[in-house]
């Protein structure tokens, strides 16, 4: 992956954020709940900023660290966002009130395989953010990018998965050598899928970056 | 920087080019010109497919690698392009010639320092790209930045410059230690801009993206 010098010199280049986005990225450490790396939201917001989507479906809200820094970033675009955790829904929820985007971010509470209806009902989506079970990628690709409008496109992250999936030599664990594998098919079937153009980022934990040929 | 393995990793999963395309790729290595490595170029585009710019400046032709792969991603761009040496500029020609593309790229040989007035007369400009001589950075952007469209956007290559800018410690000329403090000051420069928002993703020799907020 990147090395740690060059990660920290380019975070440490990035403007800071306003109290609010700073007490979240503060609370995320503190609890030690997973959220975006500065330097990858901060590539993810490059794309969302071009596109100025109307509409991002979000798969995995956490604590809505990345959805009201889209919100933010975006300030026409609705946000359907989805948290099959109750404990992270509920602090998201929190959050977003707390910043006034309730009414530009909408949370669905439950498993992203369950939930297409629901869905599907704010479709199509300009933007597809995807950020939750690795070995879910493929099935989340599958069902959500038929809800993608022409011109969308799709982001995937973790797709390097702490750098396994090039070299999984060192994984004991059988379940994670399975996950391993599953990313990887994924990785190559998005590169090859001839409706998009893919590439592969190296930020945060592997972004994948999928516009729709038009 | 990103580990050999990780972009080998990336590199081996981006589909093949055209016929022309991997000539001009053979052509670089075999006469040892620069061009961008695939994963930079790969990443470039998609900044090209989602802007989709009518107007592109170029600074740094080289053989006209880029300028080509850019004219073939977004087919309504008209781009200009910089190069300095002459003999490059005379290949880039040829190249360009050979994919017809001599309609929508319009090469001008010359300093980007001293090109100015031509270069303004196809302003403004929706997308720059800068790639040349990283000692004057700072000049193309103050230059060229006044040439771009009010929702424009630059990307400048090798703002890394091979790591040396995060660890400096092991060089031993005195021009590029000179040569480093120019490309952090520049960076600096750029990412507490005003007027940008900018990233600096760890791909290729180091890519800024910047994006002019509105």
């Amino acid at each position: 992956m990147v090395s740690n010098e060059v990660n920290q010199y380019i975070e440490n280049l990035i403007p800071a954020r306003s109290e609010h986005v700073d007490r979240m990225e503060q609370f995320a450490k503190q609890h030690d709940i997973p959220i975006m790396e500065l330097s990858g939201i901060e590539t993810l917001l490059t794309y969302v900023r071009l596109k100025k989507p109307n509409t991002i479906l979000e798969v995995g809200t956490a604590i809505g660290y990345s959805a009201t820094r889209m919100a933010l970033a975006c300030e026409t675009a609705k946000i359907i966002s989805i948290e099959k955790d109750e404990e992270r829904y509920n602090i998201a929820k929190e959050n977003i009130k707390a910043l006034h985007l309730d009414d530009r971010i909408t949370l669905l509470l439950g498993d992203a395989n369950e939930l297409q209806s629901q869905v599907a009902h704010y479709a199509p989506y300009d933007f597809i953010f995807i950020d939750a079970a690795k070995g879910q990628y493929q099935n989340f690709f599958e069902h959500y990018s038929s809800m993608l409008s022409q011109e969308g496109m799709i982001i995937t992250d973790n797709v390097l998965f702490r750098g396994y999936v090039v070299d999984g030599s060192g994984i004991e664990s059988r379940r994670r050598r399975a996950l391993v594998r599953k990313i990887n098919t994924f990785n190559q079937y998005i590169m090859q899928h001839p409706d998009y153009h893919s590439i592969i980022l190296p930020v945060g934990d592997g972004m994948m970056v999928s516009i729709r040929k038009t």
